[in-house]
């Protein structure tokens, strides 16, 4: 069935102030790779995650699952499994252009975030389903959907002042489904390490494109 | 260089009220396919999409075009390609199944809101960039870097209190992009209608998985 669906609307200055709020808010958000060992109250995780969860899907499939771990040896497991593949990587996987594209972003395979932040929140999308007669239920674009439900986090994370760097640990989905006992039909998409910035943080020193530059009118 | 990066902290107190707060905002939003022609001011569009420049990216390549139609021709135009693709997708690509999977959405295949909707945001991913040179730079994961950005924008757009679907028109890619000129490197991955909702628009009576379905913590 079909229900009467009336959103909040704003007058045009109002929307307009909100919209740059919005944009303001999001423009301070940067991906951090110095996280601050403090701990973060466990309930503003539930609530990011929360907030990820009503991201849209394909036909309403919802295909994510979002594992935190915060117990420190499971992390430190973590980390042993994604050095070790990074390492080999970078020496070897991703070749010398996309080893230089990332020069200035000062990465490596060392990975020190992964003991040192309170939370590892790891998302699996799930390629299909499992129906009740255990036949397979269809996942339309859950890649799509998930890294929308994603976007929805970072936005989430970053409005309650914690951050995280966006990662896709190359090779490394199969070790990190076994260690967290993850079912057959859910494969690693991201992982993000979650806390406050550390007091000396830094970020390397990027500008965003101009509107101009994504953006056309027609 | 790096530069210092001190992004705002708040109380914990604070910090679990925003996100309960930012939980309830976007809990609220829901797909719409009823959407109304009044016009929306354009500056908000120009905000919601400075936001979603804002996402992170794969080595910063910010691979995304978000191409704004609100001329009433082109997006005629657009309408046409879609209906008839999306026939086709309905009666003979998507399958029993899936036309069954979504039918208590009732979709089909006549999209009104191409023409009544005051913007259309058709969304690119840059599958590679052109370096100077004229050579191939490579977009690390485009795909992933794109649907986060639409994360965000879906996020914008309904912090203002506009509607949207999200929609992936299938096979209508390339006679889309032929009609926007979109250069070669360039695929479409969604294209969503924006507006505000009609005074009688209805959603599908659709339940969320409640946290314990879509997170594990360990
Ligand atoms: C990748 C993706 C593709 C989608 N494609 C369509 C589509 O082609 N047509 C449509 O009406 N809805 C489409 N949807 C919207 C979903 O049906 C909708 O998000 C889902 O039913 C949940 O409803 P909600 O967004 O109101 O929470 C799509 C959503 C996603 C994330
Ligand atoms: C899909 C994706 C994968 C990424 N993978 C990594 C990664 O493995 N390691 C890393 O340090 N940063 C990674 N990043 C972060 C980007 O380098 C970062 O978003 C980009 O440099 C822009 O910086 P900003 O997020 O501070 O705006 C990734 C980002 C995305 C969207």
């Amino acid at each position: 069935p079909h229900v009467p669906y009336t959103p909040t609307r704003y007058q045009p200055e109002e929307m307009l102030e909100r919209s740059k709020q919005f944009y303001s808010l999001l423009n301070q958000r940067r991906s951090v790779r110095f996280i601050s060992p403090e701990p973060v109250p466990r309930s503003v995780i539930d609530n990011v995650i929360l907030a990820a969860g009503t991201a849209p899907s394909g036909a309403h499939t919802e295909p994510w699952t979002f594992v935190v771990v915060s117990e420190p040896e499971t992390k430190h497991k973590i980390r042993l499994i994604v050095e070790e593949e990074e390492e080999i990587n970078y020496k070897q996987r991703m070749g010398n252009k996309w080893v230089k594209d990332l020069e200035r972003l000062r990465t490596n395979w060392v990975k020190e975030y992964l003991d040192v932040a309170p939370y590892l929140i790891l998302i699996f999308k799930q390629a299909y389903g499992i129906l009740p007669n255990g036949k397979k239920k269809t996942h339309y674009y859950n890649e799509i959907s998930v890294s929308i439900s994603c976007g929805l986090l970072l936005a989430a994370l970053h409005n309650v002042g914690l951050v995280t760097v966006t990662t896709t640990p190359l090779n490394c989905g199969p070790q990190l489904r076994a260690l967290l006992r993850r079912p057959a039909n859910e494969k690693l998409l991201m992982l993000l390490p979650v806390g406050y910035a550390a007091a000396d943080a830094t970020v390397p020193d990027l500008k965003r494109k101009p509107l101009d530059d994504v953006m056309v009118y027609i």
